[in-house]
């Protein structure tokens, strides 16, 4: 008896035979990680980014921007970013075989526990506690080390010039704030968006379309005034239910998510942050958009040990699907100061934003000073040169790099912070720098494309229906002769071809029964089947099928122009485009 | 006396002030060969993407589909492309100063001549007659070797396992080839494209945004059969003007193009395909479409060294910039089999496509045969494993792969060529397999992107106006109130709010005079400003500004949002938008 395909499989196969994706190079037997996107999951793809644009870009177009920059980063970039020391995985090779693990999966696999956040030399401990042995060919383990999953290359014919692919295309928008800021004239809060390729070379993916080594990203950098948090877009949102599995839940071991409105989950502290929380009450309607319903959707608060390095609250955003269970679609973090910092102290360029007080103030001023008593006894005569190059440099950067590095280059030298004294000072100013703060919320198109697929798939009659949102399925309208007749057909033709004019995304299709020709066009979810047959000839009308019901109107033809594109947008009913056939 | 800027400084300024682009990286001092597009210019390259995805895909939507594939590419791709060994420059290196230098541009800068083609070993000779030195430090240079331009990476933890990044997205199209033939119902010709990031690991980049290092192309491989190689859409084109420069005029030194019709290109065999014809108009309008006129746009015919390897006719579509002359902004290609060939010999898939005759033919059909005494007497008792794997194996793969090799690899075994025998024979056949042919329109977009600021630029009073066309503007509109008083200011927000919500580009500026607003928003090329004054508070009417001629119309207020619309798309004139103001 064959086993049932589960529902993954059964989108894998759609998948694959009617064009949305298969595994990229599979002449050469595949590369895990990678997928084609074929022409109807190009279309959904772009379609589900438009949609993303329209909730996070155009719709605060005033306030939130979208750049583009480049994929491959200089390694300065991702050091200050702290991805070059903390972007990793720990990896474990077997001694006999040679094969390479991922070592927390492994041990996952072998003990039944979670062993996540662990450092290598404790998971080596465990492998050998628990006497773990190659599950390939029983071989003794190595140590575990870390293995980065950075992507490296080279930039031009220097082999000392290293690159990587970037892991987030957030870094684009740090290393760029300041131009953007001063494009946007000066102003905050200011969110930099981006949709983009990214690299993670995972050790061993094995999910598919789920886990790739490059995929894309939309994430938006939202940059504020730490002292201005309040967001007067709240109440749009407020009462927006959100499904929380807070830290506190998890750590009690409680696995149902506590159901909040943005509101309350401020109030009550769950949230840190009123940015924070509106991105999350957008991401769920932009999700929502895509056809899965509020109730499949959860955030989960990331443990400390969970976290990105950058990270002070993390909530990933959770969609269920059938066979990997909650899988994270978007992760929204609040990522404060870090970046900005440790771009300060690591390009030694002023990244801060100036605010004038509207009168002078009062303030605690932190000011760095030198021990050149102390310098002379260390540096001898290189003293006098430390001295001149710290007095010329800007203290606020300096401050920022004493902070990252714990020291300061200067001269030549490395100088350690006992060099330093920090002192607070109260000084008259009229106004001062700071670094904005920043709350991202990044999502990534192809988990949200399966996801949205695995909630459109549905079977009546024993034949697949994609139930896709109408304006995010890859061809709005299907055009059917209804047979291959004159002037039947020439009819049809020219208004396949009007619609094809209107920039729509239209398919023509003549060959086979009109059953057949439906069912092939609701399998991949178009919504509105045209159907030019004998009345047509009389009366140029035609009929109008709903994906979803197979029901059928009949509309005068010249009028579907008009009503379609309104259609689609959901601005009218179905049965506002005809009457009933 | 300070030297005037040139057009290339006053845009590059311009794009790095208003947020259209700018060096990437730049706090940590710029990395050549990368930009950053700000809110204008990811907006701007965006509506040329739209454009481009107009007249290559939604026109032909029924043939051409787009898709997409990953920018990391395994090695075994690229060796089967040719690009692994084809796709380098001739580097030089200076064995005083360790300098790198790409060593046909050096050498052309020495001597004033063309180098272009030559291989390494006779660059070397001309560095060594002509004494050519470093030019940076006078040194001795190396010999000249070849520098491979592909961004080198590894895919997962085993270091055997190279990719590189993408040179071109083409290959993407041919490997999946199969999978969107099938997806497509299994007809020709079919058109696949693709919009995405490429990678190539220039020298020594020095012309910014013209020569990238990562840059985004846009390319349609076109297959069709070769015995039914006519165009039907070429009516569509056929007296469209193409301004050539041929080989024959190039060997003769001849610098004026030719000016025939597609037509005449196609009966003078100056152009050797009816869909190569039908892409160059194609492009060519696609172009025009972006504000630049048929008079600055010529196609180059590639000289047979100057061709990619894969290509039998290749014309470059360039366009006249004022500092660097005519650029290639597209390659017209025809690759004829030879990436299909190639990619059946190296992964032995059958990529060929059957076609069934209407009645069965005698055909001269090439069968391939094994010496197998000749094996016996070379491979002594291995002979038996060779010929029964040489007669499990299709044929006709072999054929491919013997053709692209000159050996076949057959149990372990490199077998040369002498060991077979190709035997035509005439055979009745019902049908046959054969490679399609392709044609390649492959453009650069941020080559475009910069074309299409330098043509829009223009200078009016000592101000600068942007003339983009309507249609690709990044901003559609900006909202203005006269006074920054209510409600005058209430009724512009109000407007800003509904121009939003209609997904259009808008910009709202309350800040300095009227006339500073203007300039502002004429500087980046918005073509229509939307004023709200002392009458509308009256008569709820506004007044709209066109950007090119300065001139104003008022119009009701309630009349824009269906009236702005069809300005920008063209379908009514600026007159027609409403009274003289």
């Amino acid at each position: 008896m064959s086993k049932e395909k589960d529902l993954y499989e059964k989108i894998v196969e759609l998948a694959a035979r009617r064009g949305f994706f298969w595994r990229s190079y599979e002449i050469y037997g595949g590369v895990a990680g990678f997928v084609d996107l074929g022409p109807l999951g190009a279309a959904l793809k772009k379609n589900i980014e438009e949609k993303w644009r329209e909730w996070f870009i155009l719709k605060h177009q005033d306030f939130i921007v979208e750049i583009e920059t480049p994929v491959i980063t200089p390694r300065a970039v991702l050091e200050a970013s702290g991805h070059l020391e903390h972007f990793t995985d720990p990896i474990v090779e077997c001694r006999k075989c040679g094969r390479k693990f991922r070592a927390d999966h492994l041990i996952e696999d072998e003990i039944g526990e979670p062993v996540e956040g662990l450092k290598p030399h404790e998971l080596s401990k465990i492998i050998k506690e628990r006497n773990i042995k190659c599950p390939m060919c029983g071989g003794n383990l190595s140590e575990v080390r870390e293995f980065s999953l950075l992507f490296q290359t080279t930039i031009g014919p220097y082999s000392e010039n290293v690159g990587f692919l970037r892991p987030e295309a957030a870094q684009g928008m740090f290393t760029s704030f300041k131009r953007v800021y001063e494009a946007m004239r000066g102003k905050l809060p200011l969110g930099i968006g981006q949709i983009g390729k990214v690299g993670r070379n995972e050790i061993s993916p094995r999910q598919g379309v789920i886990r790739l080594r490059e995929f894309t990203i939309m994430e938006v950098e939202f940059f504020f005034d730490p002292e201005e948090p309040t967001c007067p877009l709240l109440p749009e949102v407020e009462n927006d239910e959100l499904r929380l599995i807070t830290c506190n839940l998890k750590m009690k071991g409680i696995k149902e998510p506590l159901i909040v409105t943005v509101m309350e989950g401020l109030e009550k502290g769950l949230i840190v942050n009123e940015w924070l929380a509106y991105f999350l009450a957008i991401g769920q309607r932009f999700v929502k958009d895509l056809g899965i319903p509020l109730e499949k959707q959860v955030f989960e608060e990331k443990l400390p040990h969970e976290r990105a390095h950058y990270s002070t609250q993390t909530f990933d955003q959770l969609v269920k699907v059938s066979r990997w269970g909650w899988i994270e679609v978007a992760g929204h973090s609040y990522r404060g100061r870090y970046d900005l910092s440790r771009h300060i102290a690591y390009s030694r360029k002023d990244l801060t934003v100036y605010k004038q007080f509207k009168e002078p103030k009062i303030l605690k001023v932190e000011e760095l000073e030198i021990d050149v008593e102390k310098l002379k006894e260390f540096y001898g005569e290189h003293y006098t040169k430390i001295v001149r190059e710290f007095s010329e440099s800007d203290k606020n950067i300096l401050l920022r790099e004493l902070e990252s590095k714990g020291y300061l280059s200067i001269a030549g030298f490395k100088i350690p912070k006992e060099f330093f004294k920090v002192k607070t000072v109260a000084k008259k100013v009229k106004g001062k720098r700071f670094i904005p703060h920043v709350v991202e919320p990044s999502f990534g198109a192809e988990r949200l494309l399966y996801a949205t697929l695995e909630y459109a798939y549905s079977v009546r009659n024993g034949r697949v229906v994609l139930k896709l949102p109408k304006d995010i399925a890859p061809i709005s309208v299907a055009v059917f002769p209804l047979v291959n007749k004159e002037p039947i057909v020439k009819i049809a033709k020219e208004t396949y071809e009007n619609l094809k004019s209107m920039k729509l995304r239209v398919l023509y299709d003549v060959s086979g029964s009109i059953g057949r020709r439906y069912a092939r066009a609701d399998e991949i979810g178009v919504p509105l089947a045209l159907t030019v047959d004998y009345r047509s000839v009389e009366d140029d009308t035609v009929t109008l099928r709903n994906r979803d019901t197979w029901e059928q109107i009949r509309v005068k033809r010249k009028e579907v122009y008009r009503k379609i594109p309104l259609y689609i947008k959901g601005e009218i009913s179905f049965e506002q485009l005809g009457e009933p056939a």
